[in-house]
């Protein structure tokens, strides 16, 4: 039996806007939450990989989602991060999102120390989900073994969704290794399951995949969101293309930093390009070449004028 | 010239005792530390790596730490871990240490993102200097790439001590390896350096170290500190071989839980073995087998009789 989706089609991990004294700006972050929801994203991942979101106090994390939800952006349309390193904070973060009413939590396994045990693992989530002891709660398990090293591996996702099947729900896949997102699909068919990258969109929901959430859907969600819904049409090939085409240019960039380059480009908000440290913004004539490469090959560009 | 030094001699990594409920217990760890303390330790540096500090909550380690100087601990004897992946959580618990007298602080870099560059950590350190302003702040860098997989370069150690003369005094250099630590030493004489292990402790001492900061002195302090004190004597080398085989022994096994079976067993309290995920304790043959293996081949023992 299929579970009614909780989450599905195009998410977007928001990019962190910050202001002058370095602290996130809630104004420009709220404004481009707007947006990306206008521009055809069905839900948003604060605090993911994109978002800096391990780059955020806790304090920092909660005051921006109250902001989103006191603008009155749906919470049932938000996924926040809210997996740390440490039992404590994860509870706390995810009590909180809860509580706001958010549609389900994506949660990073516990990721200082490496290769820890899959009883040990299995029992950080047990430890969260008991600790948060809400049935609304609904986690996404956060697989991106290229940064945080630590992940997730079959048997790990069985036994959390065989212990605990109304909460472990889904998934997302930023392995960026399709015969690991394919081997998920095919091992449990009932995980909401979400590539990493817009790349695997089309293969993905050919093979039961939910949609995707990606870094670049902050600055392409209305041609993501066109694959996802015509992926059965016959464009759907030469449409994937298209999106595949675009991120493949500017993941030739350090990702995150460019993608605040071109908002703040077609902004002509210098400041939306700020990051927070360990990244550094990218140098002046690298943040042109992005706009440049992305305009000259691919016609990209960003209409923020019927904005908020 | 040559500063003062701030700290030296043997520093434990204090072990995170846990209560039933699985929260830290702070009984058994302020306990701990005083023994530690009586034992021979020179200082004592809680949430580091051995006391999984990661997996503590930003208010745990508050507390526990504020556990220790109402139990009369003298904070000038402390260098808690503050680093963390954000730096506005940084900032708060450094501070919190800086309010509590603390003598320093160990400071992890940024773990979560891989290979920032060197400029993106300068700016960490420096943000979170200059967020917390305080002219007693003395940060000992916490080299450890074989776990943060993020570390510290000479460079970037050098423009830390160049910007920042009065405030970063110091590094424990967990990467294993002598000639990082050596070339360390080398480069920057006026620098607390502590190797991460006892076995480089006599190596480290005659060219010019400070001491050691180890996991290991939370059962072989004294011996440890025997080296220390010994180190010019005409028994350095065979004390330093006795320490190097307690080390090796003890690391055949996964070392946090294999130090908290050896307490365990010694307090005849099994609740000292409990571990938080995502580590789990050793198996029961294991914990015994680490108790045999060192009574056997070392004569180790730990003796809690005069302890409070």
């Amino acid at each position: 039996m299929q579970r009614q989706a909780i989450f599905s089609g195009v998410i977007t991990p928001v990019l962190t806007p910050y202001g002058e004294d370095g602290a996130p700006d809630p104004d420009r972050f709220v404004e481009h939450c707007h947006w990306l929801l206008e521009e055809g994203c069905t839900a948003l991942a604060p605090f993911g990989t994109t978002s800096e979101g391990n780059s955020l106090g806790l304090d920092e994390r909660m005051e921006l989602i109250e902001e989103l939800v006191d603008d009155g952006i749906d919470p049932a349309k938000l996924m926040p991060g809210t997996g740390t390193c440490a039992l404590a904070d994860a509870v706390m973060l995810t009590k909180h999102a809860v509580d706001l009413g958010c549609g389900g939590v994506l949660m990073l396994p516990p990721f200082y120390y490496k290769a820890p045990s899959e009883e040990g693992l299995f029992r950080f989530f047990a430890e969260v989900i008991e600790g948060v002891g809400d049935d609304r709660l609904k986690v996404y398990l956060y697989h991106i073994p290229p940064v945080a090293q630590v992940g997730f591996s079959l048997p790990l996702i069985g036994r959390l969704i065989k212990e605990f099947p109304e909460t472990v729900v889904g998934l997302k896949d930023s392995s960026g290794d399709w015969s690991n997102t394919s081997a998920i699909l095919k091992a449990y068919p009932d995980l909401e399951v979400f590539p990493g990258s817009e790349v695997f969109l089309l293969d993905g929901l050919r093979n039961g995949a939910a949609g995707c959430i990606s870094a670049t859907c902050n600055v392409s969600a209305g041609a993501i969101r066109n694959v996802y819904d015509n992926w059965q049409g016959p464009e759907a090939d030469k449409l994937q293309a298209g999106i595949t085409a675009i991120r493949k240019a500017i993941q030739a960039f350090p990702m995150i930093p460019a993608l605040k380059a071109l908002i703040a480009h077609y902004r002509q908000d210098p400041g939306w390009a700020k990051m927070r440290p360990p990244f550094t913004e990218l140098p002046a004539a690298e943040a042109e070449k992005v706009v440049r490469t992305l305009a000259d090959a691919h016609g990209f560009s960003l209409d923020f004028s019927e904005a908020a």
